[in-house]
Protein backbone atom coordinates (compact mmCIF):
# COMPACT_ATOMS: atom_id res chain seq x y z
CA UNK A 1 0.00 0.00 0.00
CA UNK A 2 0.86 3.84 -0.03
CA UNK A 3 1.06 6.10 2.80
CA UNK A 4 0.45 9.80 2.26
CA UNK A 5 1.60 12.32 5.22
CA UNK A 6 0.61 15.90 5.23
CA UNK A 7 -2.18 18.14 5.25
CA UNK A 8 -5.64 18.10 5.04
CA UNK A 9 -6.94 21.86 5.05
CA UNK A 10 -10.33 23.84 4.68
CA UNK A 11 -9.37 25.82 1.55
CA UNK A 12 -10.73 29.09 0.41
CA UNK A 13 -9.44 30.19 -2.94
CA UNK A 14 -10.05 32.99 -4.66
CA UNK A 15 -10.18 33.16 -8.15
CA UNK A 16 -11.24 36.17 -10.52
CA UNK A 17 -13.92 34.33 -11.91
CA UNK A 18 -14.97 32.49 -8.69
CA UNK A 19 -14.33 31.86 -4.76
CA UNK A 20 -14.50 28.77 -2.98
CA UNK A 21 -14.94 29.46 0.81
CA UNK A 22 -13.81 26.47 3.00
CA UNK A 23 -13.50 23.88 0.54
CA UNK A 24 -11.65 20.54 1.90
CA UNK A 25 -8.04 20.75 0.83
CA UNK A 26 -4.72 20.39 1.25
CA UNK A 27 -1.43 19.01 -0.10
CA UNK A 28 -1.92 15.26 1.22
CA UNK A 29 -6.09 15.20 0.22
CA UNK A 30 -4.87 16.27 -3.46
CA UNK A 31 -2.17 13.52 -3.38
CA UNK A 32 -3.90 11.06 -1.80
CA UNK A 33 -7.29 11.05 -3.79
CA UNK A 34 -4.85 11.36 -7.16
CA UNK A 35 -2.96 8.26 -6.13
CA UNK A 36 -6.28 6.28 -4.95
CA UNK A 37 -7.20 6.28 -8.21
CA UNK A 38 -4.23 3.90 -8.76
CA UNK A 39 -2.85 2.19 -5.39
CA UNK A 40 -4.70 1.75 -1.72
CA UNK A 41 -3.73 4.90 0.01
CA UNK A 42 -4.06 5.68 3.74
CA UNK A 43 -3.76 9.42 5.31
CA UNK A 44 -1.69 10.22 8.01
CA UNK A 45 -2.87 13.44 8.87
CA UNK A 46 -4.72 15.99 11.52
CA UNK A 47 -8.25 18.21 11.22
CA UNK A 48 -9.71 19.93 13.86
CA UNK A 49 -13.48 19.41 15.62
CA UNK A 50 -14.74 21.86 13.18
CA UNK A 51 -13.81 19.55 10.26
CA UNK A 52 -16.86 18.79 8.34
CA UNK A 53 -18.46 15.51 8.15
CA UNK A 54 -19.36 16.10 4.31
CA UNK A 55 -15.81 16.37 3.92
CA UNK A 56 -14.76 13.04 6.11
CA UNK A 57 -17.21 11.48 4.33
CA UNK A 58 -15.61 12.69 0.61
CA UNK A 59 -12.28 11.37 1.90
CA UNK A 60 -13.42 8.26 3.21
CA UNK A 61 -14.45 6.82 -0.49
CA UNK A 62 -11.46 6.90 -1.51
CA UNK A 63 -8.74 6.96 1.60
CA UNK A 64 -8.06 4.89 4.32
CA UNK A 65 -9.07 7.50 7.12
CA UNK A 66 -7.23 5.04 10.12
CA UNK A 67 -4.35 7.56 10.24
CA UNK A 68 -6.52 10.67 10.39
CA UNK A 69 -6.39 12.34 13.99
CA UNK A 70 -8.42 14.80 15.21
CA UNK A 71 -7.22 17.46 17.37
CA UNK A 72 -7.92 19.68 19.67
CA UNK A 73 -8.79 22.92 17.84
CA UNK A 74 -9.71 23.74 14.48
CA UNK A 75 -8.57 22.65 11.06
CA UNK A 76 -5.68 24.05 9.46
CA UNK A 77 -6.98 27.08 6.90
CA UNK A 78 -5.44 28.44 3.98
CA UNK A 79 -6.45 31.37 1.82
CA UNK A 80 -4.95 32.65 -1.53
CA UNK A 81 -5.76 34.59 -4.33
CA UNK A 82 -4.93 33.79 -7.98
CA UNK A 83 -4.37 36.74 -10.12
CA UNK A 84 -6.10 37.16 -13.80
CA UNK A 85 -3.78 35.00 -15.36
CA UNK A 86 -3.70 31.78 -12.89
CA UNK A 87 -0.78 31.44 -12.76
CA UNK A 88 0.66 33.77 -9.65
CA UNK A 89 -1.10 33.18 -5.89
CA UNK A 90 -0.78 35.75 -3.15
CA UNK A 91 -1.58 34.31 0.13
CA UNK A 92 -3.76 36.16 2.31
CA UNK A 93 -4.09 33.99 4.96
CA UNK A 94 -2.10 30.96 6.46
CA UNK A 95 -3.80 29.62 9.83
CA UNK A 96 -1.88 26.13 11.79
CA UNK A 97 -4.28 25.82 13.62
CA UNK A 98 -4.40 21.82 14.79
CA UNK A 99 -1.25 21.15 12.65
CA UNK A 100 0.91 23.35 15.32
CA UNK A 101 2.66 20.95 17.69
CA UNK A 102 0.71 17.52 15.43
CA UNK A 103 3.52 14.38 16.55
CA UNK A 104 2.04 12.25 13.65
CA UNK A 105 1.73 8.37 14.54
CA UNK A 106 1.65 5.71 11.38
CA UNK A 107 -0.69 3.39 12.52
CA UNK A 108 0.01 -0.08 12.97
CA UNK A 109 -1.54 -0.67 9.94
CA UNK A 110 0.34 1.30 7.56
CA UNK A 111 4.10 0.34 8.83
CA UNK A 112 4.28 -1.64 6.27
CA UNK A 113 4.02 0.20 3.11
CA UNK A 114 6.33 0.17 0.66
CA UNK A 115 5.51 3.20 -0.72
CA UNK A 116 5.83 6.67 1.01
CA UNK A 117 4.41 10.22 0.20
CA UNK A 118 5.62 13.33 2.54
CA UNK A 119 3.86 16.06 1.33
CA UNK A 120 5.60 19.80 1.91
CA UNK A 121 4.98 19.44 6.04
CA UNK A 122 7.88 20.74 8.55
CA UNK A 123 11.39 18.99 6.80
CA UNK A 124 11.69 17.68 10.48
CA UNK A 125 8.40 15.88 10.87
CA UNK A 126 8.96 14.53 7.41
CA UNK A 127 11.92 12.70 8.51
CA UNK A 128 11.18 11.16 11.61
CA UNK A 129 7.82 9.89 10.23
CA UNK A 130 9.75 8.10 7.70
CA UNK A 131 11.40 6.19 10.80
CA UNK A 132 8.02 4.95 11.90
CA UNK A 133 7.97 2.61 8.64
CA UNK A 134 9.65 -0.60 8.34
CA UNK A 135 10.43 -1.82 4.61
CA UNK A 136 10.01 1.30 2.70
CA UNK A 137 11.32 0.27 -0.61
CA UNK A 138 10.66 4.19 -1.99
CA UNK A 139 9.42 6.87 -0.65
CA UNK A 140 9.13 10.77 -1.90
CA UNK A 141 8.74 14.24 -0.12
CA UNK A 142 7.85 17.79 -1.47
CA UNK A 143 8.32 21.07 0.03
CA UNK A 144 7.59 24.49 -0.26
CA UNK A 145 9.23 28.06 0.30
CA UNK A 146 8.24 28.63 3.67
CA UNK A 147 10.60 25.19 5.00
CA UNK A 148 13.62 26.34 2.43
CA UNK A 149 13.69 29.65 4.19
CA UNK A 150 12.92 28.65 7.78
CA UNK A 151 14.68 25.29 7.77
CA UNK A 152 17.28 25.33 5.15
CA UNK A 153 19.42 22.08 6.77
CA UNK A 154 16.49 20.62 7.60
CA UNK A 155 14.92 20.31 3.88
CA UNK A 156 19.13 19.34 2.76
CA UNK A 157 18.70 16.38 5.46
CA UNK A 158 15.01 15.18 4.25
CA UNK A 159 16.52 15.37 0.78
CA UNK A 160 19.17 12.49 2.08
CA UNK A 161 16.20 10.63 3.40
CA UNK A 162 14.10 10.19 0.56
CA UNK A 163 14.30 7.88 -2.40
CA UNK A 164 12.77 11.07 -4.38
CA UNK A 165 12.11 14.80 -4.15
CA UNK A 166 9.59 16.11 -6.02
CA UNK A 167 9.72 20.29 -6.27
CA UNK A 168 8.70 23.57 -7.97
CA UNK A 169 11.16 25.29 -10.20
CA UNK A 170 10.87 28.30 -8.49
CA UNK A 171 11.52 26.43 -4.95
CA UNK A 172 14.13 24.18 -6.68
CA UNK A 173 16.02 27.88 -7.73
CA UNK A 174 15.83 29.54 -3.76
CA UNK A 175 16.53 25.77 -2.20
CA UNK A 176 19.58 25.27 -4.55
CA UNK A 177 20.47 28.97 -5.33
CA UNK A 178 20.96 28.15 -8.61
CA UNK A 179 18.95 29.60 -11.95
CA UNK A 180 19.14 26.75 -13.78
CA UNK A 181 16.75 23.63 -13.34
CA UNK A 182 19.83 21.33 -14.64
CA UNK A 183 22.19 22.42 -11.88
CA UNK A 184 19.36 22.92 -9.66
CA UNK A 185 18.59 18.96 -9.81
CA UNK A 186 22.51 18.16 -9.63
CA UNK A 187 23.03 19.50 -6.41
CA UNK A 188 19.91 17.86 -4.94
CA UNK A 189 21.55 15.02 -6.01
CA UNK A 190 24.89 15.67 -4.56
CA UNK A 191 22.89 15.97 -1.37
CA UNK A 192 21.94 13.11 -1.83
CA UNK A 193 18.08 12.19 -3.70
CA UNK A 194 18.70 9.49 -5.92
CA UNK A 195 15.37 11.03 -7.90
CA UNK A 196 14.91 14.84 -8.41
CA UNK A 197 11.55 15.41 -9.92
CA UNK A 198 10.84 19.38 -10.93
CA UNK A 199 7.50 20.47 -11.61
CA UNK A 200 7.33 23.18 -14.36
CA UNK A 201 3.31 24.00 -14.06
CA UNK A 202 1.92 23.96 -17.39
CA UNK A 203 5.27 23.58 -18.90
CA UNK A 204 5.50 19.78 -17.41
CA UNK A 205 8.21 18.06 -14.98
CA UNK A 206 11.51 17.21 -15.86
CA UNK A 207 13.23 14.36 -13.90
CA UNK A 208 17.04 13.51 -13.36
CA UNK A 209 18.08 10.44 -12.36
CA UNK A 210 21.97 9.51 -12.56
CA UNK A 211 23.46 11.09 -15.71
CA UNK A 212 19.73 10.72 -16.98
CA UNK A 213 16.94 13.39 -17.61
CA UNK A 214 13.56 13.07 -18.61
CA UNK A 215 11.12 15.46 -20.06
CA UNK A 216 7.68 15.05 -20.00
CA UNK A 217 5.07 18.39 -21.39
CA UNK A 218 2.24 19.08 -19.42
CA UNK A 219 -0.84 18.16 -21.28
CA UNK A 220 -2.75 21.58 -23.00
CA UNK A 221 -5.65 22.72 -21.83
CA UNK A 222 -7.64 25.66 -22.92
CA UNK A 223 -9.65 25.89 -19.86
CA UNK A 224 -8.01 26.45 -16.86
CA UNK A 225 -9.95 27.29 -13.99
CA UNK A 226 -8.07 26.56 -10.73
CA UNK A 227 -4.61 25.38 -10.33
CA UNK A 228 -4.95 24.85 -6.89
CA UNK A 229 -3.63 21.06 -6.24
CA UNK A 230 -1.89 20.26 -9.58
CA UNK A 231 1.40 19.68 -7.90
CA UNK A 232 -0.02 18.20 -5.36
CA UNK A 233 -1.94 15.57 -7.96
CA UNK A 234 0.79 15.16 -9.97
CA UNK A 235 3.18 13.56 -6.80
CA UNK A 236 0.43 11.82 -6.03
CA UNK A 237 -0.57 10.30 -9.18
CA UNK A 238 3.07 9.54 -9.99
CA UNK A 239 3.84 7.70 -6.46
CA UNK A 240 0.31 5.79 -6.84
CA UNK A 241 1.60 4.55 -9.83
CA UNK A 242 4.57 3.52 -8.79
CA UNK A 243 2.76 2.45 -5.87
CA UNK A 244 0.71 -0.40 -8.35
CA UNK A 245 3.56 -1.50 -10.11
CA UNK A 246 5.44 -1.75 -6.97
CA UNK A 247 8.63 -1.50 -8.76
CA UNK A 248 10.98 1.49 -8.76
CA UNK A 249 13.01 1.44 -11.69
CA UNK A 250 13.73 4.59 -14.20
CA UNK A 251 11.43 3.30 -16.31
CA UNK A 252 8.56 2.71 -14.25
CA UNK A 253 9.75 6.08 -12.58
CA UNK A 254 8.95 7.65 -15.85
CA UNK A 255 6.13 6.20 -16.84
CA UNK A 256 4.98 7.56 -13.13
CA UNK A 257 6.21 10.90 -14.15
CA UNK A 258 3.55 10.91 -17.28
CA UNK A 259 0.85 9.71 -15.00
CA UNK A 260 1.60 12.58 -12.80
CA UNK A 261 1.52 14.67 -15.45
CA UNK A 262 -1.64 13.82 -17.10
CA UNK A 263 -3.71 13.57 -13.14
CA UNK A 264 -2.29 17.14 -12.98
CA UNK A 265 -4.00 18.43 -16.00
CA UNK A 266 -7.50 17.11 -14.64
CA UNK A 267 -6.89 18.99 -11.14
CA UNK A 268 -6.47 22.49 -12.82
CA UNK A 269 -10.30 21.91 -15.07
CA UNK A 270 -12.20 22.26 -12.07
CA UNK A 271 -12.61 24.08 -8.55
CA UNK A 272 -10.40 22.99 -5.47
CA UNK A 273 -11.20 18.94 -5.82
CA UNK A 274 -14.27 18.99 -7.94
CA UNK A 275 -12.68 17.30 -10.99
CA UNK A 276 -10.77 14.70 -9.46
CA UNK A 277 -14.27 14.00 -7.68
CA UNK A 278 -15.58 13.28 -10.87
CA UNK A 279 -13.11 11.46 -12.17
CA UNK A 280 -13.34 7.86 -14.17
CA UNK A 281 -11.22 5.57 -14.42
CA UNK A 282 -11.85 5.59 -18.16
CA UNK A 283 -11.06 9.92 -18.39
CA UNK A 284 -8.00 9.03 -16.76
CA UNK A 285 -7.04 6.16 -19.50
CA UNK A 286 -8.13 8.29 -22.25
CA UNK A 287 -6.12 11.55 -21.68
CA UNK A 288 -3.08 8.81 -21.19
CA UNK A 289 -3.49 8.17 -24.79
CA UNK A 290 -4.14 11.99 -25.72
CA UNK A 291 -1.10 12.54 -24.13
CA UNK A 292 0.88 9.84 -25.86
CA UNK A 293 -0.44 11.88 -29.30
CA UNK A 294 1.00 15.21 -28.17
CA UNK A 295 4.37 13.87 -27.41
CA UNK A 296 4.93 11.20 -30.06
CA UNK A 297 6.97 12.45 -33.17
CA UNK B 1 15.76 26.39 -51.71
CA UNK B 2 15.16 28.05 -48.66
CA UNK B 3 14.67 31.71 -48.81
CA UNK B 4 15.05 33.71 -45.25
CA UNK B 5 14.45 37.12 -45.56
CA UNK B 6 15.34 39.76 -42.47
CA UNK B 7 17.43 41.85 -40.10
CA UNK B 8 21.00 41.53 -40.19
CA UNK B 9 22.89 43.36 -37.75
CA UNK B 10 25.74 44.40 -35.52
CA UNK B 11 24.66 43.49 -31.75
CA UNK B 12 25.95 44.25 -28.74
CA UNK B 13 24.80 41.44 -25.86
CA UNK B 14 25.44 42.32 -22.75
CA UNK B 15 25.10 39.02 -20.22
CA UNK B 16 26.69 39.14 -16.67
CA UNK B 17 29.68 36.99 -17.64
CA UNK B 18 30.47 38.70 -20.98
CA UNK B 19 29.79 41.83 -23.22
CA UNK B 20 29.98 41.00 -27.24
CA UNK B 21 30.50 44.36 -29.44
CA UNK B 22 29.29 44.92 -32.83
CA UNK B 23 28.67 40.68 -33.07
CA UNK B 24 27.22 39.84 -36.08
CA UNK B 25 23.70 38.96 -35.69
CA UNK B 26 20.37 39.51 -36.35
CA UNK B 27 17.05 37.41 -36.28
CA UNK B 28 17.84 36.19 -40.72
CA UNK B 29 21.46 35.75 -39.58
CA UNK B 30 20.58 33.38 -37.09
CA UNK B 31 17.98 31.21 -38.84
CA UNK B 32 19.85 31.60 -42.07
CA UNK B 33 23.32 29.60 -40.53
CA UNK B 34 21.17 27.87 -38.65
CA UNK B 35 19.09 26.41 -41.82
CA UNK B 36 21.82 25.95 -43.87
CA UNK B 37 22.82 23.02 -42.41
CA UNK B 38 19.65 21.35 -43.87
CA UNK B 39 18.85 23.10 -46.98
CA UNK B 40 20.58 25.34 -49.68
CA UNK B 41 19.63 28.95 -47.70
CA UNK B 42 19.66 32.09 -49.32
CA UNK B 43 19.34 35.87 -47.61
CA UNK B 44 17.05 39.01 -48.08
CA UNK B 45 18.85 41.38 -46.43
CA UNK B 46 20.50 44.54 -46.13
CA UNK B 47 23.55 46.34 -44.04
CA UNK B 48 25.34 49.20 -44.30
CA UNK B 49 28.59 50.36 -45.74
CA UNK B 50 30.57 49.47 -42.25
CA UNK B 51 29.18 46.61 -42.23
CA UNK B 52 32.59 43.86 -41.90
CA UNK B 53 34.36 42.38 -43.97
CA UNK B 54 35.27 39.41 -41.84
CA UNK B 55 31.24 39.19 -41.51
CA UNK B 56 30.08 39.38 -44.63
CA UNK B 57 32.94 36.05 -45.32
CA UNK B 58 31.29 33.83 -42.02
CA UNK B 59 27.99 34.69 -44.14
CA UNK B 60 29.07 33.65 -47.25
CA UNK B 61 30.39 30.34 -45.96
CA UNK B 62 26.66 29.51 -45.14
CA UNK B 63 24.71 31.44 -47.24
CA UNK B 64 23.56 32.39 -50.57
CA UNK B 65 24.27 35.83 -51.01
CA UNK B 66 23.02 37.41 -53.95
CA UNK B 67 19.86 38.79 -51.61
CA UNK B 68 22.21 40.86 -49.75
CA UNK B 69 22.00 44.49 -50.31
CA UNK B 70 24.60 46.78 -49.31
CA UNK B 71 22.60 50.74 -48.35
CA UNK B 72 23.83 53.94 -47.75
CA UNK B 73 24.36 54.40 -44.16
CA UNK B 74 25.13 52.33 -41.08
CA UNK B 75 24.18 48.48 -40.04
CA UNK B 76 21.34 47.84 -38.11
CA UNK B 77 22.31 47.64 -34.68
CA UNK B 78 20.67 45.93 -31.04
CA UNK B 79 22.14 46.61 -27.96
CA UNK B 80 20.51 44.24 -25.14
CA UNK B 81 21.15 43.34 -21.49
CA UNK B 82 20.83 40.16 -19.34
CA UNK B 83 19.78 39.84 -16.11
CA UNK B 84 21.58 37.59 -13.59
CA UNK B 85 19.08 34.79 -14.57
CA UNK B 86 19.53 35.16 -18.82
CA UNK B 87 16.16 34.56 -19.02
CA UNK B 88 14.81 38.59 -19.24
CA UNK B 89 16.65 40.64 -21.46
CA UNK B 90 16.42 44.53 -21.54
CA UNK B 91 16.79 46.36 -24.72
CA UNK B 92 19.25 49.58 -24.81
CA UNK B 93 19.36 50.45 -27.99
CA UNK B 94 17.85 50.07 -31.24
CA UNK B 95 19.35 51.75 -34.43
CA UNK B 96 17.22 51.04 -37.39
CA UNK B 97 19.77 52.78 -39.77
CA UNK B 98 19.77 51.08 -43.33
CA UNK B 99 16.58 49.24 -42.46
CA UNK B 100 14.74 52.19 -42.67
CA UNK B 101 13.15 52.80 -45.91
CA UNK B 102 14.55 49.47 -46.97
CA UNK B 103 12.53 48.12 -49.82
CA UNK B 104 13.41 44.06 -50.37
CA UNK B 105 13.91 42.93 -53.71
CA UNK B 106 13.66 38.98 -54.53
CA UNK B 107 16.83 38.43 -56.81
CA UNK B 108 15.67 36.46 -59.53
CA UNK B 109 16.99 33.32 -58.22
CA UNK B 110 15.31 33.00 -55.21
CA UNK B 111 11.49 33.73 -57.03
CA UNK B 112 11.36 29.67 -56.96
CA UNK B 113 12.03 29.21 -54.09
CA UNK B 114 9.53 26.51 -52.50
CA UNK B 115 10.20 27.67 -48.34
CA UNK B 116 10.10 31.26 -47.22
CA UNK B 117 11.11 32.53 -44.12
CA UNK B 118 10.11 35.67 -43.11
CA UNK B 119 11.61 36.77 -39.89
CA UNK B 120 10.03 39.30 -37.21
CA UNK B 121 10.45 42.32 -40.07
CA UNK B 122 7.63 44.98 -40.56
CA UNK B 123 4.39 43.02 -41.39
CA UNK B 124 3.38 45.07 -44.11
CA UNK B 125 6.97 44.45 -45.58
CA UNK B 126 6.78 40.32 -44.97
CA UNK B 127 3.57 40.52 -46.91
CA UNK B 128 4.57 42.30 -49.99
CA UNK B 129 7.78 40.20 -49.69
CA UNK B 130 5.97 37.39 -50.39
CA UNK B 131 3.85 38.44 -53.43
CA UNK B 132 7.60 38.16 -55.27
CA UNK B 133 7.56 34.47 -55.05
CA UNK B 134 6.59 32.55 -58.04
CA UNK B 135 5.22 28.96 -56.21
CA UNK B 136 5.58 29.04 -52.16
CA UNK B 137 5.07 25.88 -50.89
CA UNK B 138 5.30 26.75 -47.31
CA UNK B 139 6.16 30.23 -45.90
CA UNK B 140 6.78 31.08 -42.06
CA UNK B 141 6.64 34.09 -40.68
CA UNK B 142 7.56 35.37 -36.77
CA UNK B 143 6.98 38.91 -35.01
CA UNK B 144 8.07 41.20 -32.10
CA UNK B 145 6.18 43.05 -29.66
CA UNK B 146 7.13 46.11 -31.40
CA UNK B 147 4.84 45.30 -33.95
CA UNK B 148 2.43 43.82 -32.15
CA UNK B 149 1.68 47.26 -30.27
CA UNK B 150 2.67 49.53 -33.51
CA UNK B 151 0.87 47.22 -36.59
CA UNK B 152 -1.72 45.14 -34.88
CA UNK B 153 -3.67 44.48 -37.59
CA UNK B 154 -0.72 44.32 -40.05
CA UNK B 155 0.60 41.54 -37.86
CA UNK B 156 -3.01 39.86 -38.32
CA UNK B 157 -3.04 40.34 -42.57
CA UNK B 158 0.06 38.82 -42.34
CA UNK B 159 -0.76 35.71 -40.02
CA UNK B 160 -3.51 35.59 -42.82
CA UNK B 161 -0.98 35.34 -45.78
CA UNK B 162 1.19 32.52 -44.16
CA UNK B 163 1.31 28.81 -43.32
CA UNK B 164 2.85 29.16 -40.40
CA UNK B 165 3.23 31.52 -37.58
CA UNK B 166 6.21 30.73 -34.88
CA UNK B 167 6.14 33.02 -32.20
CA UNK B 168 7.12 33.35 -28.13
CA UNK B 169 4.71 32.72 -25.71
CA UNK B 170 4.27 35.93 -24.55
CA UNK B 171 4.16 37.76 -27.72
CA UNK B 172 1.18 35.37 -28.38
CA UNK B 173 -0.94 36.95 -25.64
CA UNK B 174 0.41 39.96 -25.94
CA UNK B 175 -0.86 40.08 -29.30
CA UNK B 176 -3.98 37.58 -29.07
CA UNK B 177 -5.18 39.04 -25.71
CA UNK B 178 -5.23 35.76 -23.90
CA UNK B 179 -3.15 33.78 -21.29
CA UNK B 180 -3.89 30.56 -22.12
CA UNK B 181 -1.47 29.26 -24.85
CA UNK B 182 -3.92 27.30 -26.45
CA UNK B 183 -6.22 30.16 -26.25
CA UNK B 184 -3.74 32.36 -28.00
CA UNK B 185 -3.44 29.16 -30.95
CA UNK B 186 -6.73 28.98 -31.78
CA UNK B 187 -7.20 32.76 -32.06
CA UNK B 188 -3.77 33.02 -34.49
CA UNK B 189 -5.89 29.80 -36.64
CA UNK B 190 -8.93 31.59 -36.48
CA UNK B 191 -6.74 34.47 -38.19
CA UNK B 192 -6.11 32.14 -41.13
CA UNK B 193 -2.71 30.81 -39.99
CA UNK B 194 -2.63 26.97 -40.83
CA UNK B 195 0.33 25.91 -38.02
CA UNK B 196 0.55 27.87 -34.97
CA UNK B 197 4.11 27.25 -33.39
CA UNK B 198 4.42 29.06 -29.78
CA UNK B 199 7.80 28.84 -28.46
CA UNK B 200 8.48 28.51 -24.93
CA UNK B 201 12.12 29.13 -24.29
CA UNK B 202 13.59 26.44 -22.23
CA UNK B 203 10.46 25.24 -21.79
CA UNK B 204 10.41 24.09 -25.81
CA UNK B 205 7.37 24.88 -28.04
CA UNK B 206 3.85 23.97 -28.85
CA UNK B 207 3.03 23.31 -32.09
CA UNK B 208 -1.08 23.35 -33.58
CA UNK B 209 -2.46 22.40 -36.36
CA UNK B 210 -6.20 21.95 -36.44
CA UNK B 211 -6.96 19.87 -33.81
CA UNK B 212 -3.85 18.65 -32.98
CA UNK B 213 -1.31 19.95 -30.27
CA UNK B 214 2.28 18.42 -30.65
CA UNK B 215 4.38 18.87 -27.51
CA UNK B 216 8.25 19.10 -27.65
CA UNK B 217 10.25 19.89 -25.07
CA UNK B 218 13.82 22.12 -24.92
CA UNK B 219 16.97 20.27 -24.43
CA UNK B 220 17.87 20.62 -20.96
CA UNK B 221 21.35 22.19 -20.64
CA UNK B 222 23.46 22.88 -17.35
CA UNK B 223 25.74 25.81 -19.41
CA UNK B 224 23.48 28.30 -20.80
CA UNK B 225 25.48 31.27 -21.88
CA UNK B 226 23.53 33.34 -24.07
CA UNK B 227 20.23 32.61 -25.35
CA UNK B 228 20.52 35.98 -27.84
CA UNK B 229 19.11 34.24 -31.32
CA UNK B 230 18.09 30.73 -30.12
CA UNK B 231 14.25 31.72 -31.41
CA UNK B 232 15.34 32.44 -34.62
CA UNK B 233 17.67 29.46 -34.64
CA UNK B 234 14.59 27.34 -34.00
CA UNK B 235 12.47 28.72 -36.87
CA UNK B 236 15.51 28.43 -39.26
CA UNK B 237 16.14 24.55 -38.45
CA UNK B 238 12.73 23.66 -38.17
CA UNK B 239 11.77 25.66 -42.05
CA UNK B 240 15.26 24.46 -43.33
CA UNK B 241 14.96 20.93 -42.06
CA UNK B 242 11.09 20.93 -43.81
CA UNK B 243 12.78 22.39 -47.03
CA UNK B 244 15.32 19.89 -47.10
CA UNK B 245 12.57 16.85 -47.17
CA UNK B 246 10.63 19.17 -49.18
CA UNK B 247 7.21 18.27 -47.45
CA UNK B 248 4.74 19.98 -45.23
CA UNK B 249 2.41 17.31 -43.58
CA UNK B 250 1.48 17.50 -40.06
CA UNK B 251 4.46 14.61 -39.51
CA UNK B 252 7.22 16.14 -41.47
CA UNK B 253 6.21 19.47 -39.15
CA UNK B 254 6.44 17.34 -36.12
CA UNK B 255 9.85 16.73 -37.29
CA UNK B 256 11.13 19.97 -38.33
CA UNK B 257 10.05 21.52 -34.79
CA UNK B 258 12.15 18.70 -32.85
CA UNK B 259 14.42 19.51 -35.07
CA UNK B 260 14.29 23.27 -34.35
CA UNK B 261 14.34 22.63 -30.54
CA UNK B 262 17.58 20.98 -31.00
CA UNK B 263 19.22 23.38 -33.17
CA UNK B 264 17.85 26.26 -30.58
CA UNK B 265 19.70 24.31 -27.98
CA UNK B 266 22.97 25.14 -29.32
CA UNK B 267 22.24 28.18 -30.47
CA UNK B 268 22.72 29.09 -26.40
CA UNK B 269 25.70 27.76 -25.53
CA UNK B 270 28.00 29.99 -26.86
CA UNK B 271 28.20 34.10 -26.83
CA UNK B 272 26.33 34.88 -30.26
CA UNK B 273 27.00 33.05 -33.45
CA UNK B 274 29.84 31.17 -31.72
CA UNK B 275 28.13 27.70 -31.33
CA UNK B 276 26.53 27.59 -34.30
CA UNK B 277 29.54 28.33 -36.34
CA UNK B 278 31.74 25.41 -34.78
CA UNK B 279 28.75 23.11 -35.34
CA UNK B 280 28.95 20.24 -37.05
CA UNK B 281 26.43 17.72 -38.93
CA UNK B 282 27.40 14.80 -36.47
CA UNK B 283 27.11 17.27 -33.20
CA UNK B 284 23.31 17.39 -34.57
CA UNK B 285 22.54 14.15 -35.17
CA UNK B 286 24.25 13.13 -31.89
CA UNK B 287 22.25 15.48 -30.05
CA UNK B 288 18.92 14.79 -31.86
CA UNK B 289 19.58 10.84 -29.94
CA UNK B 290 20.03 12.28 -26.69
CA UNK B 291 16.22 14.12 -27.38
CA UNK B 292 14.59 11.31 -28.35
CA UNK B 293 15.96 9.47 -25.22
CA UNK B 294 15.06 12.62 -23.33
CA UNK B 295 11.86 12.72 -24.21
CA UNK B 296 10.59 8.79 -25.14
CA UNK B 297 8.85 6.69 -22.31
Amino acid sequence: MLTVFGSTALDTIRTPARTLQDALGGAAVYAGISASFFVDAGLVAVVGGDFPRRHRRTLAEYLDLRGLSTGNGRTFRYDGKYDETLSTRRTLKTELNVLEGFRPVVPEEYRDSRFVYLANNDPVQNVSILEQFDRVKFSMCDTIDFWISTKREAVRKMIRSVDAVVINDEEAKLLTKEHNLVRCAKKMMKWGATYVIIKKGEHGSLMFYDDVIFHSPGFSLGDVVDPTGAGDSFAGAMIGKLAAGGSASLSSVKKAVVQGNVMGSFAVEGYGLSRLLRLKKRDIAARMRAYEKMARF
